[in-house]
């Protein structure tokens, strides 16, 4: 039930896993890899949809890898998570609740429709939603907020090397304007004030901070590692936020396959659009998987079904059958019925 | 972090948590409480809204109960839950699929949107869904369905007593337009086939099925126990298809609040109409609250309040931190910091 | 400006329409002429493609045909125009904008969606708004609202002979699950009230009475001709309610694309799904066109044709402009501009 | 059936409307007369709800005015239809409705919902199809654009004083979000390119120019006189383009209460926020009102009343009857039956 301790072991299996889903026909790579116009959609099958990377990140080894685990690229929505939970650090749960739902919506990523109950966007992993998470973080202006924001992406990944790439970054905003108007579109319905055009350049910042394979899984891991990075033992997210980040991931991470992914796979997750993925198991494993092949949800192929491999093999679900003899003295009671 | 398991502690634990929750000022029972019309919609405050129970159901010890806990009450929508089971059990994880999806959708209970990509209702805790669900019980007839359907139940509570209350059903059958209205919206586009008003009439009927406080506590804790009765030692549900139940009560459990009520309270839950809520902690506890003030999701208010408290004291959250202590080898390299 | 009153020419104008108007390659025809399923969506090119009729009523002459003019057909969507007139003649403007609006909506002719402002279908041209329109009539029961739509049906056109096709009528039976579904989701709201398949009955046999093309252009005259029928000089809907019936035929009876013939071609008008469009031009003349090729609006694509070249070269479109000479001075002034 | 021609009665007339719509208990003007914050909801009831004016211009005559015929207000919304047809005569009819449909959406007018199957705008009387309109208007750059529109607009009014006001174009710009994050929704899905803050800005200026209801009266009676301004005899618009704007005006303008108003009073007509309604008569009369009491769709509530009024009075609606005798032979044949 729990991930093998045994280092050769785990590059063994590694290894295995790697060999099982290299094979990939489907999926087509973000746009932005290879033109930089409209990456939000899957394009055409591009050179990055070979790359395959796949990093488990435990407690009291190093980390291991198997594939691409050092070609960098783009945080995208894998950034939420964390600048979701810097949010939380600088204003607490109900002041960032006030400003940000938790409820899975069933919409698109990019979706302009909002929860007009509460008039604030319906989740911190739709567009939306990040757009006002980014600008909750504190900092006199934009230039130390991002600031903040890196300083805890590289305490995650226990990499200080962690910045925004330029290139990626511009690409971004090239083709920013549908993100544009979801804000100028909330900031009509006050769900957000101030610069509209600066707060879309921490976003898009945080979305253009490049990572590998191997950070992604270490990232996860100080997740599962309720808020320590287990490398360092740096704290980089309060124990007591740890569980609101995974709460958010569990249910709204995944797109709009979350529930397909929690039905499934039944780990927290959330993946981004440049082919990343990362799998928190707490208090056990931090899995990163990278490959650019998307499919229609804009999950990576590869990445759905190493988590699932992963998951089913290891029983990780969140609601696996633990070994059916500790169940309540059920066993006993149902053989004598 | 687990319950207590000294019977008098947990009563003495109810007691308190029935007497922190007893002043309500809020909520409003469902109409049908008062005068069987569009009972879906809360309506005006009845004398119903005094009522109260809480009931524990744990593995070696009987079921604990406080306040109103033989008031026989509806089922409603926490049916979906178990024919929901039924159906998987009748089928197979694949095939359920093919008909219905997983996927919290944001949506009302009783909404008119399916999921057009793969034609088929968002998820089983919807109407449209539950209709779908019913529909797809084994039996030669509708009549045989509701048999299987009854029996399930009886297996969950282990009480052979649980049966349709007919004035219940035909309240329902006089405000079933919606309900009706959305069936054949489903069968016009193939999600459903076959006699449209029998399948509504199993649908209202396992709505209309009567249970205690008591039964839901012990329905509960059978899915926490791997699907089978701690009571009775009878099986309900192959231990395979719990965590596939217990999954889409975590993602759609709570209608439009489940988002909410997986981020606070982080326990599968699904609640009824008529006040009822049945929490499920995974190999400890089932839970079952009623009371029929309702919130503006249409959930319990006291209910949602007394998970909330069950949850917080006890640290039943999925994703709550365990023991510090116990994390990663965290701690030391945290104070080393 | 106006239609050429010289028998021998209008003859030889309409030769001439359906000639240039001949040739198709587009267009399917609804699927019930071929199988009876689903016959509101477009299906398959079938034999009936083939057919094709216009025909002109005026005033003093007698009707002008050409093509397949004695070929029966359904009327389908194009009774709604009649019943609504009788709903006015049984209610009165008042009574009838209460409960059925004059809105469009720009939704498809099958659309759910209401207007929840006021609770009432947007407007009596979509099917919703026909449902409740049929069920205005006045009647004992269904079988006198029927026989009074069908005496009405005659007077419009002139001809005894129009009644129930029953094989057409049984087929619409068999697909009917979206219109039912629409009349029971109005009746959960109180838009409808009473037996909603006794409503659907008469609904979809007022869909079912048989015409020709011929009689089309005679039920179009009979309106351009303020409600009395020029043949027979019997009155069909009183003079006060014309204007009301062609307001709506204007801005809602070519289903979503209403806006673009009312820019285009620019007089009241109303399609059916079998293919054929009746056009009224006020004190001018009545227009039937017959041709079940549909487009993607579910309108006969040479019937669109026809009304095209028809407004264009008679100058009909109701803001055309008239001969310039008699223009309020502008002539003059402009030239001394 | 025509407007009274001689001038004393039409002054009569006008005063003795005036005096009928007078008294006004309900309707809020537009905030930003207040405030300038949100102005596209109608807010509190202000002291510019006292102010109203009618103005009749005829052919032959000079304009009739009654009330505040000299209090200056912004165009708002009724400057859309100009435009429209300044961008009809910069490109023609169809390269227009490329780029701007013509169908009336049931939307508000500030909606973000587009016409999907076209990628355009639903029609140019939406905030949306205005902007995309405004762009179309020729011109090197934004300022050029904006002097052939002043250009067109004082050629409609004769009044060459017509000119943007800085304080109301400040005003809007400082609430215009939703209308900015409009404009990059419609870039982000290439219906619009360019500058959107320059487009944007045109437009609001577009929405600024001041004009009385005098010139309202005017610029209706351009329209109605075939494009050229029966006061100066220069021409505004293409005679052809005539029946485009009206058609539009007509099916889309009066907001999503359009057609409503096709319904009731008939005539092709437009109204902005600031309380503006022009009405037109085809080759008779062109009416101006201005009272900035606003009902919940946004048009002047006496504005309504008063068009209301002089249609049924002069029996100005379309489809109104003509006289009965005139019509197709149908009184004797009537009177025989």
């Amino acid at each position: 039930m729990s991930p093998p301790h045994n280092s050769t072991l785990v590059d063994r299996h590694l290894a295995q896993l790697h060999e099982r889903h290299r094979s990939l026909e489907e999926g087509c790579v973000a746009s932005y890899y290879a033109s930089g116009r409209g990456y939000y959609e899957p394009g055409d099958a591009g050179a990055e949809r070979e790359q395959f990377a796949i990093a488990f990140a435990t407690r009291s080894e190093d980390v291991h890898v198997v594939g691409d685990c050092d070609v960098p690229f783009a945080l995208q929505s894998l950034a939420k998570v964390f600048v979701y939970g810097l949010a939380l650090e600088d204003h607490g749960r109900e002041h960032v609740l006030e400003h940000v739902g938790v409820e899975p919506s069933g919409d698109a990523f990019n979706s302009i429709d909002f929860d007009e109950r509460q008039q604030r966007p319906h989740n911190p992993m739709v567009n939306a939603g990040a757009l006002v998470t980014a600008d909750l973080v504190r900092g006199a202006n934009i230039e130390e907020k991002l600031e903040r924001v890196l300083a805890t992406l590289r305490v995650y990944a226990g990499n200080d090397g962690l910045s925004v790439d330029a290139r990626t970054f511009e690409l971004e905003m090239r083709s920013a304007d549908r993100n544009r108007a979801i804000a100028y579109l909330m900031r009509s319905q006050q769900m957000l004030a101030g610069d509209v055009e600066a707060i879309l350049g921490l976003y898009l910042r945080q979305c253009s901070v490049m990572v590998t394979c191997r950070d992604l899984a270490v990232m996860a891991a100080t997740l599962a590692n309720g808020g320590v990075n287990p490398l360092t033992g740096m704290r980089a997210l309060r124990h007591s936020h740890v569980r609101d980040v995974l709460s958010v991931m569990h249910t709204c991470g995944m797109y709009d396959a979350a529930g397909q992914w929690a039905y499934d796979i039944g780990v927290p997750a959330k993946s981004g659009v440049s082919g990343g993925i990362l799998a928190v198991i707490p208090e056990k494993l931090g899995i990163g998987v990278f490959s650019p092949g998307l499919d229609d949800y804009g999950n990576s192929v590869r990445g759905v079904r190493v988590c699932r491999d992963v998951s089913e093999r290891l029983g990780l679900h969140i609601f696996a059958a633990e070994d059916e003899d500790a169940l309540l003295g059920a066993g006993g009671a149902a053989a004598s019925a």
